[in-house]
């Protein structure tokens, strides 16, 4: 029997936003893929980073680019609908043979729209490949030349608006070692909030907007005079805050 | 008064060894950077990785590469030493105006070499600027094609001697959300038993070597057979724990 090629969905990491911030690899795979998925919201811009940072980095001329709308929410049933939509179309192009790549602001392997796409299409037996990148928590740190670890602290990667919303932030953040917070969402006032409230201030770091033209890094008594337009980007935010100096 | 230019400190990331997987980023800053340092170990080959990645990545003609020897040893007095004499090395050159660059393995960030150092030139009143790049907790998942944190989970990246020597381990493991064990270093086999006596090896995944031509990847009841060489090679090992299904 005639076994017909199937093409690869790669999951292929940005890095935050700055192109430079690329792999070479990460380069070479989308020089290569002719058709390019990436995520982006209805009505912002937020999402669509992942194809400005293409765009500095990868020459397309001849290449698809194919915008998939992502919406912002927490109802599963909608969720799983764009999830399921996005999937078909990228089946599409895979069983038709061909090799399709869809981008991912900072590393696949941390909260992307990508990673959670390649599960399905890997279930429908498509072959799936990864390639890693920068991730935000790496690209804060470093915009802040921090060490998140020390030689023997533990880091706990917290998804914000969640643990929030389940009220086990506070117990987390009393925590030992160094905390990093993404995904604040409707919730990254009441964190910072939260935060001058646990005293954490001195020991934290937020970064907006890592590695792009408009970022900003606030620490310590800046926290307390945020400008407001700070609350609007929440999916551009992560915050540290740092192990304590005697841990 | 005159005011001598002082040299920048350039803690670049090399990434987890595939020279591919070094950032467009850091080619630029190594291709710029004169004199290059990169970490190495008396006797051993594990740290000289920067060093090999460096050579398959940027034109080294007429670069100055300088390594420097650290010990692995927990004594800090001796690890004080070390890091004083490769500081008071890195300060020379910056003092006479040149800008050095220090390679680090995976992401300087975290638990790195350079990233102390990076402190210690700091310290002393020199810039430092930190590179990012793919941290080997990226380059592992994406080795094995995993979400690390799913949509709400939580992930913690723990220094595993450090927290089996401290008997907090065991706990630390049974918490919810992903666990990524790394610095395993004399302790990898018996981690590796913890992790079979609490019935995790389903959800664990082991990656050695990650990116390089002997990488090698384990899961389930390969961990029941590992082979001896697995076990003299700590210090390029990390695992991965998923979260539980349910969470």
């Amino acid at each position: 029997m005639d076994q017909k090629r199937q093409g690869t969905f790669f999951a292929v990491s940005t890095g935050p936003g700055d192109a430079a911030m690329m792999t070479v690899q990460a380069v070479k795979i989308l020089e290569q893929c002719n058709t390019i998925f990436y995520p982006c919201t209805a009505g912002e811009r937020v999402r669509q980073i992942a194809g400005d940072t293409l765009a500095g980095s990868v020459n397309l001329d001849n290449k698809k680019l194919i915008p998939v709308v992502f919406e912002m929410t927490r109802q599963t049933d909608v969720l799983s609908q764009t999830y399921g939509g996005a999937a078909s179309l990228c089946i599409e192009h895979l069983s038709a043979g061909e090799d399709i790549a869809f981008l991912s602001i900072g590393d696949v392997s941390l909260y992307s729209t990508a990673g959670h796409l390649a599960s399905i299409v890997r279930a429908q037996g498509f072959p799936v490949v990864y390639i890693p990148g920068v991730s935000s928590v790496s690209a804060a740190a470093c915009a802040c030349a921090l060490d998140l670890a020390g030689r023997d602290s533990p880091v706990s990667i917290l998804p914000g608006d969640a643990f929030y919303t389940a009220g086990t932030l506070q117990a987390s953040l009393a925590a030992p070692g160094t905390k990093v917070i993404m995904k604040t969402t409707r919730h990254l006032e009441h964190i910072i909030a939260l935060l001058i409230d646990m005293k954490l201030s001195d020991r934290t770091w937020v970064v907006q907007n890592c590695s792009m033209e408009n970022e900003h890094r606030y620490t310590g008594a800046q926290l307390l005079s945020l400008p407001s337009s700070f609350f609007s980007n929440s999916y551009l935010t992560v915050i540290i805050v740092t192990a304590q100096e005697s841990e």
